[in-house]
Order: C-alpha cells, then structure tokens, then sequence
C-alpha cells in the first residue's frame, strides 16, 4: 500500500477532470463573515454550535440569512478534527456485488446511522482478504467511531486482527469462541415459522428438504421445524427431512424422493430451491398448492413474489441486522442476549398453501 | 437537519457503548517519534511522503519499524485538512436494497476509486428525495473531490441543483437537454448481441417481446434487433414484435400470442420476462430449446443460470459502469462519445438457443 499511494496520488492530481460543471471557487467562512458583516471568529461559534456564546439574536440571524444566501457548507472533516472524533461508521460487506442481501444490511444500517448524525463508510470486499485488510485500514485511518462487519449469508467468522484496534460489532455472522458482539437472524424462529404456515392451515405431514452444506441456518431451520411441530402435537419423523443443494437444481432433484414420501407439505430451506422443486412439479401434472403445500425460505423478492403461485415464504430480516448493529455499536440499546443478538425472520405469506380442512 | 444534527449528537455521544473491545489509547505520531528516538516532525514529514525531506536512510528505517511495532495509522483526515483536498469520491445509489445491480455499480466504483488511492462514499437513497438531499450534503460538507449519481435502471434523470457545487457523473443514467458528462449501456449493441445469438444459429423468424414501460432500453434493443436481423439479409416484419409487463407474470401471458406468431425463436426483453415464459411453455409441453429458442435480457444470475435450460442472455455492465464513471470523474480518460460514453453489453451464451440447421 504505502509505496503504492503516492503513485495514485500522483495520477489522480495530475490529469485534469473531464467533468463539464467546474465549481466557483468555494465558498468560505470568511466570505459569510464579510457578507453579514461580522468576525469569521462569529460565524466559526455560531456554525460549530457553541450554545454559550454569547452572541444576539439579531447577529445569528444575519449570519444564518449569509450562510443561506452563499450556499456555505462547513467543513465536516475540519470540524471532525477540531472536536476530536469522526461522525464514521465503517461497514465492512463481502458480497454487494452478487447477492441483494448486502444491499439491505446497508440500507438498515445507513438509515440507523444518518439518524444518530453519523456517516457510513462503505467497503465491499467480495470475500478477498486483501481487500478486506485495505477495507478495515482504510476506516482506522479515517478514526471512525466503530466498524460493522458484515457477511452476505449467516455463518462462523474470524475476527480480522484489525477489528480489535476499535469498537466493532458483527453483522450476520459471529466468532465463536469469542465474546464478541454479533446481530444475527434467529433461523430457530425462522424454521418454526416457515412450520406454522403448514401446521395452522393443518397440515400433519410436513416434509423438510435441509440443505447439504453445513450453516447455523440448516441446525437453526431444523429445531425450528421439530419445534412447530412439538406444539402441533406432531410427532418428528427423521425420515421426512433429507437434504438437497440449496438452489434451483437442488429443489428439481429432489422432486422424486419427494413424492415418495407421500405428504401433503413440504418445507424448502429456500426460495431457490423451492423454485426449482415448482419446476419438477409442474412438468409431474402436480399442482401447487392443491396438491402439494409449499413454504420457502429468504423471501427473495424476485424469485419468491413471481413464482406461479406467489410461494409463501420467511424473510431474512436483513435491514434491521444493519440497523440493530448501527445501535449496538453506539451503545443505544443492549438487547436481550448480548453479546448474541438475535433478529426475528417475518413470516410472509401468499399462495402456495391451501387448507387440508375443508372449508 | 440544523436542530437534528445537535440533538442527535448529544444522544449518540451521552450513551456508553456496549461492545467488547474497548480500543487503548491509540498511537499517536508523539509515540512513533519516542520509541524511534527522532522529533515528531521527522516523523511526520516521513508519514506525509515529503519527497525533498533530507532524512537519512537509517532514520527512515527507525521510524518505519517504530510505525509496525506500534501499529501506528496516520489521521486521513488531518492529512486531507492540510492538503486541501479529500480522497472521497461520494456515489449516490437509489436501489441498493432492492437489486444486486446497484450493488455491482459500487463494486466497480470502489475497485477502480481505490486503484487512485480513492475511498468511496457510499448512500443509498431508494429513490426517497429527501434523503437525495441530505446525502448530497453529507458528501459536499466532506469535501469529496466529485459525486456519482447513479439508478438502478438505465433513465433519464434530473440532475439534483445541489451537484453542481462539484463535479459529478451520472451512472447508468443521463439528463436530457444538457451536457452533463454519463456512463450508460450500450442498449442498441445489447439488442443486436441478443438477436445475433439467435440469427448466428440459423434462426430467421424471431419475435421480440419488448417491454410495456417506455424506456431508453425499450428503445435500444428494438433497433439492436433490427440491425441484427438486415445484418443477416432478414426483414423486419413489424408482426413478430409486442409489449408485454417485463416480468414474470408479463412473459407467462405472453405464451399464447407468441405461440401464434409461428416463430422458431424469441428475444425477451429480461430475465423475468424469459423465466414466466418458460413457465407457460413448459405447462403447453412446449420445449426450450428444440421447439423454441429464448434469448433474455439482464443476466440476472440468480434467474438466467438457473432455469432449466439455463437461459442465454445479455449482461448489463452495472461493475464497469461504476468504474467508467469514477475515471471519467477523476479526468483519466475521455471515451469515445463523451460526455455520454456508452458500455458494451455482454452476450452471455447457455443452452436455451438450438440450431435450426442440421448439424
């Protein structure tokens, strides 16, 4: 990095921009100060909110009108510098890129951060290490408050070494081992309530279709799914849970076995693969939901909402993920099982589950 | 925002945070110059890289090992104060949340931002002008050295007054009437590249089912279409083309008019529309690709890699749009057709296309 800087610095400033609207010359404290025609040293107090100086209401007036007419802006980092902290947050994500999943984790979180008056830094890795150390340099140097790492699926993570040189919070993953705080889904509740939508329209045998690849996800979805059952009064049978690759292809496969088991229901670790099952069934004459009840599992919006019928899912909740680490960080709240949060998954419902009672 | 911005400060600075790690004292430049026996100064004119700095190579190294042994980071933006510049490139993004496409934009922007040494600011808007409006702010009161304004979909947009206090680039977007410096996909190339996929196999009669909503790339890839087809001696006949919804509900009614047109081959204008449409086919037993060829549009990865066939398709060049827009800010190249620079779409070819000529 370091000799590698001065070269860039070195290209950046020396060719000239190409953009059409050069701005004027910026507008300075100095100007506002002339204009309402007071001291800069005024307008420095009145801009940076000392609340007791002493200064009358007919002088702030003035410089408030200056400050509109000129279109002033203070200097947020002059500012950040004088007072001594930065109004950064840093969010470190490894997959903004490929999935929209990260896309909401930044949603949340800026929407938490921007209310509090602090700023987010963003940083998308896409998994590289290397990145990822620039990534995390990158914030340090820019002294901000605290940094959420985050991952665009639920796992175990490694805590990067750099993390520990500032408040931290993880996002949609956790250390294990580790007291570190982490805001993750709560794939237990999720699993139950991807169950319930079966077992409320009575539903008794309800298959399972895990995924193959180990995930808090695929032990949180399977206790959840014994756990409905339970109050159900539904005894567990093992050999209705089996496992399928967790996408499109997966669910298609897994038609055959399926049907073989003979229920009225099944429950797709997710919408992928529930898509790909939707497939298997209708070139079987099987039709969804008469003659087979289907619950996914993400809520993807672009694959759950238009299958054929709108398949009933649990979303990942993963907007307030962002939003609840932005107020660990900052120590607004400490929720219940701190250091491990853990975020409801919503129910959603829509057509893909008909009733086994008759009406 | 005036009275908000104090109030918010007090509750974000009132309040002691919850995580684990409380950071240490950090490394000051004071600390780097006591443990390498040399002034702070020393030390600073080497963190700041000043070239003509007489300073002996065995200094230099006392100071560098002092640095690595502390762990000592440099204040970004102390440095930006005293150089009078920033190393912020602010990217203003209306659907993060929603679509992986804005994610991919960042992706681009961040990789090439960073490359010149570059970091990027990143808010998300979801289309919310209020929001637009604070985060223009944020971004100039940063003094970031321009502003990319992107969407999610190539349109037309209004430059919001307050870019125009720096330099800026619109992202997958452009403003009608002006000369405001875009980055924006090549929809007439995309068109031609999806329509050839299917001229190339031996295809002469192919529908194009184009979009309801008027847009520049219902525009594009109708006359990308058309060169195709006089490309390959094949007239246009205006029967083989219609509108349907660009979505999955939109391809699937479309089955039966276009089944009635008697082609050998359709181009859809997106993924979602193709993924409906094979929905319909499959329910009428129709065969994709020995009856049909389907051509989409997007490579949206999560749909067109994984229907069954897997669907040809057309990216959108969302990571190099991002990148293309930070060099044209920062001046680094001026592209054929500035200041509206358009990016060539990738033909992306799987299995939904056949020849019609016997092999």
């Amino acid at each position: 990095m370091t000799s590698g800087k001065s070269s860039r610095d070195t290209e950046a400033d020396s060719v000239q921009p190409l953009t059409a609207r050069k701005p004027g010359h910026p507008v300075t404290l100095r100007d506002v100060a002339e204009l309402a025609g007071v001291s800069s040293a005024t307008v420095s107090l009145i801009v940076n909110k000392k609340k007791d100086a002493r200064i009358g209401v007919e002088t702030r007036r003035r410089v408030r009108e200056a400050i509109n007419q000129l279109g002033y802006r203070p200097n947020a980092m002059a500012k950040n510098l004088v007072s001594g902290t930065s109004r950064f947050i840093g969010l470190v994500a490894d997959g903004v890129a490929t999935t929209p999943f990260a896309g909401q984790i930044i949603h949340g979180a800026q929407d938490e951060a921007w209310k509090h008056g602090f700023v987010l830094l963003v940083a998308n890795t896409e998994g590289d290490d290397a990145v990822e150390e620039d990534a995390i340099s990158m914030m340090l140097e820019h002294k901000v408050r605290g940094i959420l790492y985050s991952t665009w699926f639920h796992r175990a993570a490694e805590i990067p070494a750099a993390l520990n040189e500032t408040d931290f919070v993880l996002v949609n993953c956790f250390a294990p081992g580790t007291d570190a705080p982490a805001v993750v889904p709560n794939e237990v509740q999720g699993g139950r309530s991807a169950t319930e939508i079966l077992t409320r329209k009575g539903h008794r045998r309800i298959a399972f279709i895990n995924a193959t690849t180990p995930a808090p996800a695929r032990d949180g979805r399977l206790q959840g799914y014994q756990q409905a059952l339970a109050s159900a009064g539904i005894p567990f049978d093992p050999h209705l849970v089996f496992d399928a690759y967790p996408d499109q292809e997966g669910g298609y496969a897994a038609a055959d076995k399926l049907l073989d088991l003979n229920v009225t229901a099944v429950f797709c670790y997710n919408d992928r693969m529930a898509m790909g099952l939707y497939d298997a069934l209708v070139r079987r004459g099987i039709s969804v939901p008469d003659d087979l009840a289907v619950v996914g599992f993400d809520n993807q919006e672009v694959i759950a909402a238009h299958l054929r019928p709108p398949l009933s899912s649990v979303g990942l909740p993963h907007y307030e993920l962002g939003a609840a680490g932005v107020r660990l960080l900052l120590g607004i709240e400490k929720p219940e099982g701190y250091p491990m949060v853990k975020i409801e998954c919503p129910a959603v419902e829509r057509d893909s589950v008909a009733s086994t009672v008759p009406a």
